[in-house]
């Protein structure tokens, strides 16, 4: 219901420019880059940008089209309305600021243009926004001012939908850079006076392009549905809820105009619909990122621990166990197959330091038969390790833990280290293997604790159903 | 009473090989690029080790000398400590493993070795582990493959006492790569049969070029002189304590034979103590790397909150007020200040979101203003600054905020975002400028917060006292 957003036929940019200070030339870039349909840019003040003829105004785009995007002072939006309606557009993406986030003025432009709007049929989203992305048809209505997105922009199964700016520009930007964030829609929707996170949620986990949904909202329009429709799908929903303190919600008020409810209320009612919480920036991207390479389960917490130091072992031990997880009991024919890669005078343990066995050994073979006994062991319902990337070895192993990983359907979750360019090769040969790379053990382990809550709700849910 | 280890007066390594596969070939190696004094390799199958004479037992050394690194077997070190004796060595590193971490047998000869070394007055360091870097002298005496150290490895006033090698080696360097970390003495203590982390404790407390003191420590001797020390001094001290879950207490026994004690009365001793404690690595790391920058500070715990993004000022706000600490009442002048710098139609906020203005006056502009106005508000007193590394400004507004931090004596804490290369200069700018970068908010926030608690537990032990 939404796709005359996600595969408009023909889009207006109503504020374009050939002034590549502002975002209204960026607006017709970034969708030159990748949209296949037309483009009208709208502005008075040129016959041409960037090689397409351009509009005075709507009434003068020859045709009818699907979309809109407005880019020009809020007060004119009304009016733009009414001339869109004349077009047959059935949505228009507001990526200007100056409405309800400013004062009562701005709120009154934008009550008005919602009202008018829906006499018109025409869907409105944001406004204060920028816009969206989509993996998949590479359309990207944003007013982002880098390219760079057509060379990190790949097609996945992660879909965001965000109330900041940010993080479907410059911070998702960084995320695609480091790998493993393959995204099917990035969706900004600033105010969300009309189109807004529960009806997008319902549109994504329809979407078949869209495997986890990850979330930044500073209210929650419609609570009610949004909480049934995590209860009613498998996908992983993670959220993070802004505006929970006193201060983060009177600063709500004032980034979004939104009104951010109680923290408590929703942290019950997202544990009871199997959302996953989050706290922060780089949480909400580490989890989406794991969940998508992590996509069935057989719930159980019993985590296995394989490292490069003992140090490293311990802390997991630690974190594992004051998160509520379990360090899986090896069995006897695991551990024996771990002796035959240690030294004589070294006892394997667990959770493993592979360190004297790489010593003797190497590391991609001792790697490579530990992931292989451990993973197979009945006893072991999840995988730690850590990776450690130098000059003395290889990534070659980390194809066959991935391989491991998917026979046996127990997730993974790896703690790289390691100094730059080799820690980025490592990283990505984890990530093209589809484990999950993390920079904090503390990371790892929230993940494989959300991994486990996640399939377990999900399993209990389908039993009550 | 260390200085022997610290500044050697000649130091043999027994154990050197030409064999570059191995430790004893690095230890010698990374010795001969800092150490300023006389080496001698021992190994009875070489004559020459990289150029020096090689030795084939610790009689033939022509000399005495004050420390030897040792690395071979466990077995032989009753002998060589007799050796020893007999050249005046005053101190042994023992890097070797095969001691009381893999059974009886090493726990034996550990022991016997202890007693003989103190009825010769000979102290020993290890065993198991990788002996210490220092950042002054350039000492380094540890069987580290990689000599990256010689560029990384920066004076400083950071000191590490860690039960763990990879923190002294592969984790350590990709701290340095990052910046920030500028080093005193960094020691691996491993099984610390002798030489232990309170010795250490005091002998850093008293030692001129160390600032901060990071722990990594699987179990502490003698808890009760550790505690005292601690309170004694206005050096901020950070300890990882690991070994606190029941599985991570047994893997300590197979690390570095050490009884891990109880998680709860760690944690409340710490903290009457005034000592900061951490959880996992980087925290660690981040925390030894923030003090090092905020050596003294006003207590209080009001914050002011400077983002690019309204979304990151939310979060800021919840996480700052969910640990308890305030988000400042910013002053009418404050206020003022900022208004000036916004388009007219946007009223700042705090947290204050400077996009708005940035698009209207530049980054450097607005940055520089907005915090000058907020560092003298006598309301504030730390600042939680969002950095956005992106190709439309650059980082020379961070000078500039370092020299307002000193000024002020206020901390700040900085989170940093955005692409390489650009993210690695602006991090560096910010590090340079005295300004510790953080990765994720809630970094940045329990940075802040143990700021705040490290200056009011040292003014109130001031007070008693």
């Amino acid at each position: 219901m939404l796709d005359f957003f996600f595969q408009p036929n023909g889009v207006a940019v109503i504020g374009a420019t050939n002034d590549n200070r502002k975002g209204g030339f960026h607006i017709v870039r970034n969708a030159l880059e990748g949209y296949k349909g037309k483009l009208y840019p709208v502005n008075p003040k040129y016959s041409e940008i960037l090689e397409l003829p351009c509009y005075p105004d709507v009434e003068s785009i020859p045709e009818n089209f699907d979309m809109a995007v407005y880019f020009i002072p809020a007060k004119f939006l009304p009016d733009t309305i009414r001339a869109c309606a004349g077009k047959g557009v059935k949505g228009i993406i507001i990526e200007s600021a100056g409405f309800s986030e400013v004062g009562p003025e701005g709120k009154k432009i934008q009550e008005d243009s919602v009202a008018l709007a829906r006499e018109h049929g025409i869907r409105l989203w944001g406004p204060n926004c920028m816009g969206y992305l989509d993996g998949h048809s590479r359309n990207v209505f944003s007013f982002m001012f880098s390219n760079i997105w057509t060379t990190l922009l790949k097609p996945g199964n992660v879909s965001l939908i965000v109330q900041s700016g940010m993080l479907s520009a410059g911070f998702l930007m960084m995320m695609m850079e480091r790998g493993g964030m393959d995204i099917s829609k990035v969706c900004s929707i600033g105010n969300k006076c009309d189109v807004h996170e529960t009806e997008l949620l319902e549109y994504l986990i329809d979407d078949p392009n869209t495997g986890v949904i990850g979330c930044y909202l500073e209210s929650i329009i419609d609570g009610r549905k949004f909480l049934e429709l995590a209860r009613s799908t498998d996908k992983p929903i993670i959220v993070l809820k802004a505006g929970r303190s006193n201060s983060g919600a009177k600063a709500v008020m004032s980034h979004t105009a939104s009104l951010s409810g109680s923290a408590d209320v929703y942290s019950g009612a997202f544990r009871q619909a199997g959302i996953v919480q989050v706290y922060d920036m780089h949480e909400l991207m580490d989890m989406a990122r794991g969940f998508s390479k992590t996509a069935a389960y057989r719930p159980g917490g019993k985590t296995a621990v394989m490292t490069f130091s003992g140090g490293a072992g311990i802390v997991t031990a630690d974190l594992l166990e004051e998160r509520g997880l379990i360090l899986a009991d090896l069995s006897a024919d695991t551990m024996a197959a771990l002796k035959e890669l240690f030294p004589p005078w070294m006892e394997p343990a667990h959770p493993v330091d592979l360190w004297p066995a790489v010593e003797q050994n190497g590391v991609s073979a001792v790697y490579i038969a530990a992931a292989a006994a451990i993973m197979r062991d009945p006893a072991v319902d999840s995988l730690l390790l850590e990776t450690f990337a130098w000059e003395y070895g290889k990534p070659d192993y980390l194809a066959e833990i991935g391989r491991l990983k998917k026979q046996y359907n127990k997730p993974v979750a790896v703690w790289q280290i390691g100094r730059s360019p080799l820690n980025a090769m490592y990283r990505t040969a984890s990530e093209e293997a589809g484990l999950p790379v993390f920079d904090e053990i503390s990371r790892c382990v929230a993940f494989l604790d959300a991994v486990k809550r996640h399939f377990t709700k999900k399993k209990a849910l389908r039993k009550c159903s």
